[in-house]
């Protein structure tokens, strides 16, 4: 079967600005660490998913999304880790990158705003993996290509998932949201062009 | 298809004592709260497995196990939780139940016993867990009967699942092991024969 590495149009309309050439040129020479925080950010997706899930128990849509949700990232958590025993790279810790706690800091802390917000920073982390994962993909070796490539489709289903429940579970009207949006996006953008000494799945180019 | 509700011996022999019949003649009168507490220890039991990976996250075949245990225990969350809305019974924050928090109030704090005793408590609460969906299951109506007759075997495996990861993930030897679960079974029954005002899946008999 084919594997179709084109990036959905609505993940690159959705991001303000693509990711840097440089980050990619890295990306390919610092595998083992791309999959190390790979995993881990499949692990924290799914931790995310279940916040909502102990934040709004009542909201029964949203909570059975957020259920499958993070099955899902959970799946992709031990597919990388079963491609990092083949590949016989070891466990590491890695700190985390500046990326998520940027866009964290960036929530409100009040409801309604605060569900809006987490529900929007995640539709962002989404469409920027899912960028990522469509540019990197026809880089890599065959296996690693594939299941890239495969990661793309569920990436950006999950971005999609985010954006909806924003609208439907928040009681903020259309015009609040685009403009909270138009905010997040800038701040996103920013975080993946400011240069990072460390290299992550969601740094900034190399200094 | 026919459901067994039999209880595997593997999981009457692993527990001290039996429930008692007092905690299953309350139960039936509280479908409500039981289905609500028992979605609760889904969620619970997934966030537990997942402690597990961010704990140990070296140790390749415990965080594949414990990842999957984690999205079992999310689709049982999410089954509790459809048929809860079926039966429109709405969601409620409930306080916790002694059980679960006597529990970890008995594990040791340092390695490898903060390993071995988490293991072994989790393998006593899916224990527990399993025996009572055995026995309250001929007593429910035909939908939630077949439903808990199902999650039975589920459990019944998680069980020995923990155990087998006490015995083969742990630098502590066999005697020492029979003898920490001797010590942790006790507290376990202690737990749920003492009474309780409160009714819950993990609950005592009521007063």
């Amino acid at each position: 079967m084919a594997v179709d590495f084109r990036l959905p149009a609505s993940v690159a309309t959705f991001l303000d600005s693509p990711t840097p050439e440089e980050w990619l040129d890295e990306a390919v020479k610092r595998l083992p660490e791309m999959l190390l925080d790979h995993a881990n950010c499949e692990l924290k997706a799914a931790s995310t998913a279940l916040a909502f899930l102990y934040r709004y128990p009542d909201r029964s849509n949203l909570v059975q999304r957020m259920s499958r949700l993070a099955r899902e990232e959970l799946r992709h958590f031990e597919q990388v880790r079963a491609i990092m025993d083949d590949l016989e790279i070891p466990f590491e810790r890695l700190t985390a990158s500046r990326y998520a706690a940027g866009l964290r800091d960036a929530a409100r802390r009040e409801e309604p705003h605060k569900l809006l917000d987490s529900l929007l920073i995640g539709a962002l982390i989404e469409a920027r993996s899912c960028e990522r994962f469509a540019k990197i993909a026809p880089r890599l070796p065959d296996k690693l290509r594939r299941f890239y490539g495969g990661l793309l489709a569920s990436e950006a289903r999950h971005f999609e998932h985010y954006v909806a429940f924003a609208k439907s579970e928040c009681d903020v009207d259309d015009a609040e949201i685009d403009a909270r949006l138009e905010t997040l996006k800038s701040v996103e953008a920013a975080l993946i062009a400011e240069p990072d000494t460390e290299f992550r799945f969601h740094s900034g180019p190399p200094p």
